[in-house]
């Protein structure tokens, strides 16, 4: 199940940048489980991880190379993905599978180790096959490949609940030049603010200095991965990587920089948002707008308090109007001094609630109308102040609990 | 489905406590959804309410009454009681419906109408079938019940989607006399601290100071009532009641409330597991206690995130002991400064977790086994202080989805 129809951009090339997939049968024989992205000589790379204290051992060694990159002036060459094992919750021998991992396609590319970059997504607490693992990487070398046929399978080759591969693309002009941004990203469950079970890798062809490249990651990247929410759970190995290999035009002033932050910004929405739309058994798509809070972190408060309601999100599920669920969860948020008399909900076009209750002239037909649509937004203002947020999530069906008690059997 | 056997004792006389009830028709015809508690003269009322901000007008109304009753130094005389409808979202429509079925109360049983407190439990939002409400009162007026037939009824009459009624009682020595204390409990779901859609009315013949109720209700609830969640939602109706009728013993020296408190303590418990077991769509009952914290409100947020996790929780209805789901709701915990090394894990008598991963000698078979069971204890010990907290709770099955996307219908 997922809301809207899927679809995976014919993705240009990025000079240089290739991908190579392999099936390595980490957990399921014959799926495309590995993936090898070869960044270019030259290029500068962002990287954002997830805040859980349990973070997966390549998480830890992820951040680590990447670190020890910058301290050289260099950037790292190879980033390799696997699937159906989230190498976490593994102690000292999930960290050396992850060195390992490095070290052999490091070996094999003729780089050094901690110009390798690990990621891993999947169950968590079993050691990697280590075996299969590393007998997969020359298939996935010798595979690279910088048109759309690599980004496309290099979509599907992260891929774990997901029923979906999730792509974007973007090129738009800077002066006389143009810049390209594409960009892969998966996510299903365990999908949360900070990072969740999601993982996103973006290249551009435009040339960026590194100090700001890491400002771009974290300012879209609040306001796209970290504004969705299917589950509320936050996973062990998150991370989104920004990759621009600096051999197209120089984002070097503020218009320029304005044009390709925009540009960055909705694709990160678009990729964050297939994200969700690709939700364990969604059947909906909600965006949840919070105005006229005090501040940003207030807004975002109250966008997740009912973002993460299981009444509202089965109510959701089953197209009803159940706004006293909304209600209910606006009023458990943690906001002080709230006069809840100020606040209004809508339901797309349709005013729910003002003045503590049922809005006048509300009706049941009208309500239901735009519950029975896949797409729905829900707006709140609150009264208090000038902020807002906004965070898409989905609902909550029967799928969520089928998928989600069998995902080990 | 609930878990555990059902059992509602026979309730013991507490002399002057009476309670009637009546079939109003509030939601559903034959129902028996009307309940008045007759409080005896002399008696001293301690009450706790939901905190959520949109909360109903039935509890403004009631807390209100309560605070002129405490302010002339009397206590209310009757408690109304109505399922099917919440009378919560319903403006000054609601206030005034809140304080028009104390007032028919009032005239109907000769008090004033503030010494008359007003609960509601149901559907948010819809405006009380005033007309049946108020025909329905003369009947439980009539049929008020000092016996175990008035508590068995009561019990019946507060529920909503719970599945059997929920009640305890217990007798304690204080010197050469003995005290009872009875109470019933109803809630099901939007079960969470803070007084969830639950309703508690305990009553005792103890004779204690008002200030001291306050403060043993207060104690009470936070290592009961607000120790339980079911799926994270609050609701806008709560409330604890704590009636001491001061006919029988005097709870007035420092042993004698120790020993008071201890068997107060312990029935709030029992009637709050009640409300866990009957959790929507639970098949387990789990016990999260949370060690080894720098505060209680630490262990708290642990204990909390863990029970909330939708991905622990539908491991548990899959008897699946998927520790990695509760390691990664561990490790998203708001600790600060979170070494994940020094936490222990363990299920039943199984050590799943220990040096940040699978602890040594962990096999599947053994974790299976204590999954399998119908209750199930986590202990989570943090290796950071000396605070701990218990929560309890239930898995997330497809059941709970079924009647929470099906509730209005």
């Amino acid at each position: 199940m997922a809301v809207g129809p899927a679809s995976f951009p014919d993705m240009p090339v990025i000079e240089g940048l290739r991908l190579g997939t392999a099936r390595a049968g980490i957990k399921t024989a014959g799926r495309r489980d590995l993936v090898v992205i070869e960044v270019p000589q030259g290029a500068t790379v962002a990287g954002t991880f997830t805040r859980n204290a349990f973070c997966a051992a390549p998480v830890s060694v992820a951040r680590e190379h990447l670190a020890s990159c910058r301290m050289r002036g260099e950037a790292p060459r190879y980033l390799v993905v696997n699937t159906g094992n989230a190498n976490a919750g593994t102690g000292d021998i999930g960290l050396r599978d992850a060195r390992d991992t490095c070290a052999e396609l490091a070996h094999l590319a003729g780089v050094a180790a901690n110009q390798v970059l690990p990621f891993s997504t999947g169950v968590i607490g079993e050691t990697l096959p280590m075996e299969r693992l590393l007998a997969g990487l020359p298939e996935a070398l010798r595979g690279l490949d910088e048109g759309a046929e690599g980004w496309a399978a290099a979509g599907e080759g992260i891929l774990t609940t997901d029923t979906r591969p999730k792509g974007a693309s973007v090129t738009v002009r800077l002066g006389d030049e143009t810049v390209t941004i594409n960009g892969i990203s998966k996510g299903s469950g365990m999908i949360k603010p900070n990072m969740a079970t999601m993982l996103g890798f973006v290249a551009t062809d435009a040339a960026i200095a590194p100090s700001l490249l890491d400002e771009l990651l974290r300012e879209t990247v609040a306001r796209s991965f970290n504004c969705i929410t299917v589950d509320g759970d936050t996973s062990t190995n998150d991370a989104c990587m920004l990759i621009a290999t600096g051999r197209g035009a120089r984002v070097d002033d503020e218009h320029r920089l304005a044009v390709f932050r925009d540009a960055l910004q909705g694709l990160m929405i678009e990729l964050a948002q297939a994200i969700v739309r690709d939700g364990e058994g969604a059947t909906k798509f909600v965006s949840l707008q919070v105005d006229g809070a005090v501040t940003r972190e207030e807004a975002l408060d109250v966008a997740f308090t009912v973002a993460h309601s299981p009444l509202v999100k089965t109510a959701l599920a089953a197209s009803d109007a159940n706004w006293g669920r909304i209600l209910a969860a606006v009023g458990r948020a943690p906001v002080e001094d709230f006069d809840v008399s100020r606040v209004t909900i809508d339901l797309g076009e349709v005013r729910l609630v003002e003045h503590g209750g049922c809005a006048a002239g509300y009706t049941e037909e009208a309500g239901s109308a735009v519950m029975a649509r896949e797409e729905i937004a829900i707006r709140i203002a609150l009264g208090r102040g000038e902020r807002s947020a906004t965070v898409w999530t989905t609902d909550l069906t029967r799928e969520y609990v089928a998928i989600n008690a069998d995902y080990r059997s």
